[in-house]
Order: C-alpha cells, then sequence, then structure tokens
C-alpha cells in the first residue's frame, strides 16, 4: 500500500481502545500515537508500539498526522476538544448530543474552516448509522413514521443513576425493545406507542451489605425520566455476578420507516434497519475509522470545514476504485 | 415552493407507474410528460392532465424537463435508451444486470459528459439501496461475511420460465428465504450456505384443461439453473384463484454482514438491513424519484457524466436543507 493513512486517538477509554482495534483491520491506515491527559507512562495500550504521548503536546504531530479521531465524552471533551483540534487537525468524532449538534457542527465548521482542516462531527451508530437510514428511508418513503427502538443494550446513564442511589455498590441497566411493539410496526399498522410499550428496563444492581433492598428497587421504579414512564425490573446479584455476567457492552437497535405508496396509498412497504453489537465502543470505533478514510480523501481533494454523515458519498468510505465498487457491489 | 423540479417518464410498464404514484408524494415535484412507444391516445394513466407523448417526440421536451427517469427493462431498453437520452437529458434509471454493469456505466458516463449532462444508473433496491448497505457494513466491518436474502417476493423470471412449460396456463413464483438461515447469519455464526439452505421456491400453477400436472410438476423441479437446485413447492389453482391472491407484487429481502471486532476478534458485529415490501414496483419508483431530486441538485451546481448511489451524499436525496437535516435527523 503506497499512502499509508496515518491516524492519531485523543483520549484512550473504551471507544479509543475500540478505535485502536479497528485501524489494525484496516491494511490501509496505521496508529501514529495516542494522545492522553493521563501520565502517558501508566497508559496500557493493546499494542505497546504504539507513541503514547500528551495530550498537550498533540499540536507538535500536526504534521505526522492525516487525521485524528477524538474519542471523548460529548458532556465536556467534545465541546472544547472538537473545535480545538479541528484548528491543527483533519478531525473525527462522535458527537453524540443530539439537541447541541447545530451549535456544535458551527464551532467545529468555524475552527477547521479557518485552518484548511476538514472535520467529521456526530459519527457512529446514534447519530450514525441510524440517522443515515431515518433520512434515506423518510427520502425513498414520504408518507410513512419512523421508528426508532435501542437494545438490547447497556445505558451507561441509567446505570450510573442505579448507582447513585443510597446503598447501592454496582448496577447494570439493559434496555430492551418489546418485541410485540416492534412487530406491530413491522406489520405496517403505524401504530402510535407510549414510551412504555417500546421498552423495558432491565436493572441489575449489587446492594452495599445490610442495605434495604426493597427501598432500592422501588427508588429505581419511581425515578422520574429514567425509569418511571417503564415497566423496569431489578434483580439483586452478586457483586461476582455483575462482574462475571455483566461486563460487556453490548448495544444495537431497530430504525424502521413504514411508509405507504400507490395508488390510494394501499401498498405498505417497510425499510428496517438493525445492529447487533456484542461491543457497542468497538462498533463506534469501526464507524469512525471508516469516516477517517473519507475524511483524508476528501482533505486531499481540498474539501475544508465541517460535515456529517449525510454530506459524504458512501464511496468515500472503501479503499476500493470506483470501478471496483460498481464491478463487485453494485 | 420555488423551485418545482419537472420529471418525465420513459416507458410506462409497472414501474412508470410506481414512479408516477411517487412523484405524487413529492410536493417539490412535478410530472411533465409521460414518454411511450405505444400510441400515446392509447395509454390510461393514473393522473389524466399529464401528457402522454411519443417516445419519438422527447427530444423536443428537452428544456421542460429537468430529469428524465427511465422506465424501461434492463434487458434490451436500457442498453439503448441509457447512452441514447443522457445525451439529451439528465437521467435516472433502474439498470439491473449486475454483470454488465461496468460497460453500461461507461456508455452512459461517455453520453452524458459529452452533452453536459448528469445520470445516475441502477439505482432502486437491488442494485440500489441493498448495494448501499454491502459498502456500508463492509467498510464498517472489513473482517466478516455478507448474506443477502430475497424475499418473500415473487420473482418475474422464474414465473416467466413456469409459463414456457407445456400445459401451463399462468404461474406466479415466489422466493421464500428460509427462517432458520437467517437465524443462523443473525446468530454470528458466519455459516456456509448452499442454494438450497436459503431459499423456498414456492410456485403456484394454472394448468391448461386436460394437461399431465405431473409432468408439469416435475419439468418446473428439475428445471436447472431456476429450480433444480431449491427445494420448490408446486401448487396448482384455480385461474380465479391465481388472480385474486396472486396478482400482487411482493418483494423484499435482507442484507446481512456478520463482522468480528476487538481483542482476538471475539465480539460478533451484525449490521443488517431488510424490505419488506407491498409492491415492489412501487417501492423502486420512489427510490427513482429521491435520486432524480439529487440529480437535479447536483446537475445544477455543475456536475456531469454518470454517477451511482455510491457517489451520491444522502443529504442530496432531501429537500431540506443541511441545517434541518443536522437538527431533525442526524
Amino acid at each position: 500500500m503506497k499512502n499509508i493513512i496515518k491516524i492519531g486517538i485523543v483520549g484512550y477509554g473504551n471507544l479509543g481502545r475500540g478505535v485502536e482495534f479497528a485501524i489494525k483491520q484496516n491494511p490501509d491506515m496505521q496508529l501514529a500515537a495516542i494522545f492522553t491527559r493521563r501520565d502517558p507512562k501508566t497508559l496500557v495500550v493493546a499494542d505497546n508500539s504504539v507513541k503514547v504521548l500528551s495530550i498537550a503536546d498533540a499540536e507538535q504531530y500536526k504534521d505526522d498526522i492525516d487525521v485524528l479521531i477524538l474519542c471523548g465524552g460529548s458532556a465536556t471533551d467534545l465541546p472544547v476538544q472538537g473545535p480545538q483540534f479541528a484548528k491543527m487537525f483533519n478531525t473525527v468524532d462522535s458527537f453524540d448530543t443530539h439537541a447541541k449538534i447545530p451549535e456544535y457542527f458551527e464551532a467545529v465548521d468555524e475552527a477547521a474552516k479557518s485552518n484548511n482542516n476538514l472535520s467529521i462531527i456526530s459519527v457512529g451508530w446514534d447519530p450514525g448509522l441510524f440517522s443515515m437510514n431515518r433520512l434515506l428511508s423518510q427520502c425513498v418513503l414520504p408518507e410513512g413514521n419512523d421508528y426508532t427502538f435501542w437494545g438490547r443494550g447497556v445505558s451507561q446513564g441509567h446505570s450510573d443513576a442505579i448507582r447513585r442511589i443510597e446503598g447501592v455498590q454496582g448496577a447494570v441497566q439493559y434496555t430492551i425493545p418489546i418485541d410485540s411493539a416492534l412487530e406491530k410496526v413491522r406489520s405496517g399498522e403505524n401504530p402510535e406507542l407510549t414510551t412504555r410499550e417500546k421498552h423495558i428496563r432491565d436493572c441489575y444492581v449489587v446492594a452495599k451489605e445490610g442495605a434495604d433492598k426493597a427501598k432500592i428497587e422501588n427508588e429505581i421504579k419511581t425515578m422520574p425520566n429514567y425509569f418511571s414512564d417503564y415497566d423496569t425490573n431489578v434483580t439483586f446479584i452478586s457483586e461476582e455476578e455483575l462482574k462475571a455476567n455483566h461486563s460487556e457492552m453490548p448495544h444495537g437497535g431497530f430504525v424502521i420507516r413504514s411508509g405507504k405508496t400507490g395508488e390510494d396509498n394501499k401498498h405498505n412497504q417497510i425499510i428496517e434497519f438493525s445492529l447487533k453489537l456484542d461491543s457497542n465502543p468497538e462498533l463506534t470505533g469501526s464507524v469512525l475509522v471508516a469516516y477517517a478514510r473519507a475524511i483524508h480523501r476528501l482533505s486531499n481533494e481540498g474539501a475544508t470545514g465541517a460535515k456529517t454523515v449525510f454530506d459524504i458519498p458512501l464511496a468515500y468510505l472503501s479503499p476500493k476504485s470506483g470501478e471496483e465498487l460498481r464491478k463487485q457491489l453494485l
């Protein structure tokens, strides 16, 4: 391969590790460096031949890195890091606070454009692959309804909410889509579904010694926003069981468009996209890496500013030529 | 709406009608004319205020039509019409002879480019939406396997093959994916599936009076390429039943990517896209119409030549602005 794409990672949590593994599956890419806020010497990375550096030194590596993948969180890291690194590098991130995407886009666009860099924001699966399918299926079927179901998967936010309850030592919460609701949607019925009808919340909780389990269960089930609008199951388990059976990060979900076409709109047309993931951060990392390729190529063509998954032709994600793609995949 | 996109249709069979219905669902579009090889006066169209014209007169309407949607067949119509009309109009077609896509692309590209027109070929669902999902999921999960299942749906080619058998008056063949194979794929097993393990062929046949049904059944089941590699069911029914229960054109299918990620590739990741269509030609027509919008916009930006679904950013399919899309759908 002549032109290896040199990738940098900022932030080495679950997502950063997911990106590291994904890069290894793409022979046209190479991990050039991992930047961390921690003491670089303390970081144990999957491939110990990779440079681990302080995030403060990133700017010095501007010329050694084609695309920087930002693996920080959306709450506090990315709002600062997105615009900051877009001034120095081409960037890819997974900013996922849906309500704040417009302002984040503007900030990154401004920073990237004024420095002739190219960034793509909000890459992953939701926002990301799910958004692409919402857009595509709405354009194909303008008359219809959208349904998104999440799970079965771990919700970090809901697990954290349980952990903050007094007497709780550990907890994992799974969001589970309700099969009968999915089936109703797939049948073309176009049902109106309440929150309770779409998802179950399944909680595995380790109580501290002597804690009042009935009280914990009640606090979970009545917690507004997080649990009170759902049918919630609470199961108390041991610390060992939590570690043994609930330390993976599965997730997934379904985006379904149920539309109508033809004379008197008599025909039901269902478009469905779904994910079943053993590892949420590894899939997200894999999507980020595919878009890093696209950003590298578009940047070489002179594009600047901020983009989203809506703006990039699919061909740019692939190492194959247009000719190969038409022959093999169309 | 200020800039209505004026669409022309060439060929008014099932697909042409599907396009006609789809245009009505898109308020930024208008059907300007239908061109036919038949005597225009004999054509009964859904909206009788629409101009019906001879295909021979199409060139005179060059300035009245923004995008021409070619609804002819891939065997004999499109190889001629594609390059021919790409010289005069921006075009969209559903050319679906997979093996001949590269040469068809070249012919349309040359014709469009040398006349400053823009064409997109092979739009629909396979090739089309299925191809897009194959490409996207391969790029996200480079280590894995692709599976495509078709159905439950009517196969025109297989139905025609049965109708050519002596003693057969009418027939409809449904291709049906086998659930247990689908479930194996979804489980992440990465099975190797034979032809017989993936699809069943279900045939509804009307025999002529006095015909030898056992002989017909045997001829169907042993027909090479079409049926002999499959488990095939043959059910004899009356002409009335065929008309009453088998005159619709349902179809659909599944594109599944089963990949692996992470340390020692230990995590299964499944990406699935599926369609469940009451009307195959109406869904195909709806996809063609969405891409007509993209072609109109890209042509206004100065693009020329031939494109495929791999080359068009999804945002171009939508009447909404980038800002609206980021806010509402990302």
